[in-house]
């Protein structure tokens, strides 16, 4: 164990994800199990720089578990970005004697830390949190269970309409340029065509899908587009022209917009989130630092950031040909 | 009791709502007790027109009281409006015998079976499935208290991203022209704002209200906009104008749309469709007709359907004011 | 308005039911709204007689609507039965200048609420707060309509397991002597039968009507009982009883215990709370004490505490028979 | 691929779990991709027994992704433990012309079924339909998922009762023999220990852990124990040790019972579920046989029925050391 690290600091930064307060809580009592002391940073680098702290004990995180988002709260900093806004956080980080850093967050986040690290030799290790599944070096991110929870239960809703009213329904997910949420969330929920950023299924291949999914004996439809899809990029135009080119169903649209970052965390982003908040901890006291830890085949696995950050995870062609089938 | 009532249809008409499924559950099981036939009816009018029916015995219905939605189909009928299409309603009913029907839906189905009745004095009662909660002569109607759930559900979802980033919100809900939904949803979900269409507040009211808020220490918000109010009716506009006339918070908008509609019904809304489908029954044996059935003061009431029709509910102002003062 | 009043302090006692949270809220911030101060007192009148206070502000509750429990938490005092507790209690409101008082409880916590008023005719009011709804003289109490959807939800479950297996199931709800949430719940999980301390049917006809149900058709049965119903009070008995005289399922037996307690409270219970909260604020104010503040026929209303206590509500028949008819 | 397989059989045996009818789903959609017939068996064992067939088509098993349970029903068979059984279900299944089956169920079902596989030559795959996780040779079970979440959602409202009265709770969870459950849940609940059969911790030690708990501030607990463990096997008279040997809390039990068994499944039970559907389709058309087809570091993985039931997962010790740290 690395004798000099006596105080590490969490923060959470870029956008929320459920399961975030379960890594804090697990920083915080891994700390406690170790005798060391714990720093929460509010608002992220933001926080950071201003030094805007709080001791977190073991007690401070209690019943914190199953809250969705972050009681650090989070925020993007510009400040962070400038060599300026760096060193006013440096200062602070040595004035309140903290040795190590742990940063909870997305592909942004750990840019900054990487930088950050580099300037001045502070250890850091990132936690993936995001719902959005799109970090190279783990197979899931903290969130991304809870929302797919979240997608499937708000389709499960609209399939009660779209039922019964034999309609089709467009519904918009996150994921920014990943179509994880979409795949995995459209097959769960039943959807008879998903639209996702690593395909280009085109707009006639989709009419030509549908039409055949009618004459099948379909009388309702769901669509799960993803928001960073080509031909979904514009729902509703896209909505105007299945109406124009089908002629079989009502169109309607739904965009499930921020629903799907909030809500109390799954089981499994609960779990995820205490083995890799405990990992974090101890990584840093093995003298770790410049690394994000994540979940490969159910195993802690560590990767440095300039890979997390570089690279992007492939599509899973399993599940592509399994939507295609389950949606026969 | 009529002796003349051998055979009920029923029907579901208009938009879905949860607790139809219910509601036709009751009627079919309250016609078996009373040991006479029942015929369910599909897509509404526009399934009476055609002849689309099927006998509903008991056991039909097992396991519907918790799906949301209407297994027998709903849909709007401009057949039904002409006076040919009446007709061949009315034959289809004579052909199959039937002496009496239930139609679950809201005031446009009422109007529909109001002319209906008047033509060819054939016994129909109403029964208001709606989550509008819009309908006079009804303290609530069936699937209003679920999607209220719905509503909160989602903006406490919401409201984890909004404490996390210390955001504004723009949330729209359903409710047609009557703020019921917003005003119920917007105290239950702990809005900092209400729109509805019974009032309006004015963009620079609301501004000012907001620039409070922020003062009294307010560091995120929620507002909840009914998709019937004026100042609200383009919430994107509306978001622009907060963030330039208030420059305070970031805002983002969601718009809930149609998983307002669906949903497994909450226990009060398959209670109250029970309630209202045993009675639907009851009432046609006692040789009513041309009335809705509703609840009132928690006891079954009914009302003509011409009443039914033409007013409509006023603005609770206790329910107004309470918003007012929880939101301090 | 009282002009007297300058400080009122909010308790809640006996059982916790979801809405209390809420109903704090909202007496904080009316105390706000009215420009008065509020104290939060902890562990009901337990920590009263400790003098365990809290200043509470509008932003001390935020976020709070939507939890279960109770944040103020709550005991059952001993100490508070005594004179001699009593007057430790009354000594610790004058000590900090406490005006007036909000309890938020049952019909015990108004009978020790009672008997204080009248020993140093200090004003209180009671706001009915049990998931039980077992008190004279409201409709509904906080939390009663939170816990029915937790019921049915349970049951939805379990039925799940029921239907794939041709079982029978028992399942125990609360509701100590008052059949209401095994009547409301039963009808809303599509029971089969509903036992309630209410009425006595007796294990023998019981085995008649699940005999004629099973003829009917019914593969799988949910028999829904009120702990306080006396043949259904050793439910593994009955069980027993069941599978020895029946011999047509396996049965099996779920007690849903302490989950019916918790949780977020529904958006009624919510709203609800919130009104009551305002209202018990607005009576203190007006000068009023000794009473329950209620809701009837969805207004606000208040009872003495003598008549909330010495009265029971009667029993529904109209529900009854709705039950009666929807398990046919 | 196979060209002697034209038609297959799927069915469901022992306890159900969420996740069987996705999983139904996808046999019968995959078998209509691939244009081969597909039988629904009902009642498993029993009802191959006795010939209890339906032919599946994919709209039979629309709207089916998203249910509890399963619709094929589940049954357990003495008759299928007989020779005699298991050759009329063979006289069955040459009768319908089917060439293979899919059993979904645990290892008590594949007992069965590689004793007919021997018996008969007839190919027949396995998929590990489960809550309990406990089947050799694959990561998860489906329903696990589910059950975990359920677990946890049920324990967080307890939790609201435990906080606001300063309460111990002790909650009885699934699993039979594995710690599964109990350790995941346990773990995602926050619970401050966990009883499982894995671990033999004994009762002193666990009220030793329990003071320094209280020492250290906590104020309430959540003790989760695994139907399995032999401390914990008696709940009831466990929680009568603790109060008298701890004597700091009041101390409440909860046997979740079969709530954990239903309920819509996880999105993660749904894709588990529809991409172990379409191996087994595919494993039987490549000429498989006497396998159980599971998921292993997120891949699709096959063990031979053999392996599958004589052997048992190991404990994950990184987990135990997990929910150590947590609970601190």
């Amino acid at each position: 164990m690395s004798q000099n690290i006596q105080k590490i600091a969490v923060l959470t930064s870029g956008g929320d994800s459920p399961g975030m307060n379960a890594a804090i809580r697990a920083v915080v009592r891994s700390c406690a199990f170790h005798k060391i002391k714990c720093i929460g940073v509010f608002r992220g680098f933001e926080g950071l720089i201003e030094g805007d702290f709080k001791t977190l004990g073991p007690r401070t995180v209690k019943n914190m578990i199953n809250r969705g988002g972050t009681f650090l709260k989070s925020a993007r900093s510009k400040a962070f970005k400038t060599k300026e806004g760096r060193e006013k956080a440096y200062q602070q980080l040595q004035k309140e004697q903290i040795d190590a850093m742990v940063v909870i967050g997305g592909d942004g986040s750990f840019t900054g830390a990487s930088i950050f690290i580099e300037e001045f030799n502070f250890p850091i290790v990132g936690l993936p949190g995001t719902i959005d599944n799109d970090i190279y070096g783990t197979d899931v991110t903290i969130g991304y269970d809870t929302a797919l929870n979240t997608v499937v239960e708000a389709i499960d809703k609209i399939r009660d309409t779209a039922n019964s009213h034999n309609r089709l329904f467009l519904v918009e997910v996150m994921g920014r340029n990943a179509g994880s949420i979409a795949l995995n969330a459209g097959i769960g929920a039943g959807a008879e065509e998903i639209l996702i950023p690593e395909e280009n299924l085109g707009r006639d291949r989709l009419i030509d899908s549908l039409k055949r999914s009618k004459k099948a004996g379909k009388t309702s439809s769901i669509i799960v587009v993803s928001e960073g899809d080509q031909i979904g990029k514009n729902i509703f135009k896209l909505a105007d022209y299945i109406e124009e080119n089908l002629n079989e169903y009502e169109v309607r649209v739904t965009v499930l917009g921020h629903i799907q970052r909030g809500g109390a965390p799954s089981c499994y982003d609960r779990v995820l989130a205490s083995r890799l908040g405990v990992s974090a901890v101890d990584s840093l006291l093995d003298g770790k630092s410049n690394i994000m830890i994540g979940i490969s085949h159910n195993q802690i696995t560590t990767v440095p950031f300039s890979e997390a950050i570089k690279n992007s995870n492939e599509l899973d062609l399993e599940l592509v040909r399994v939507a295609d089938i389950v949606s026969t």
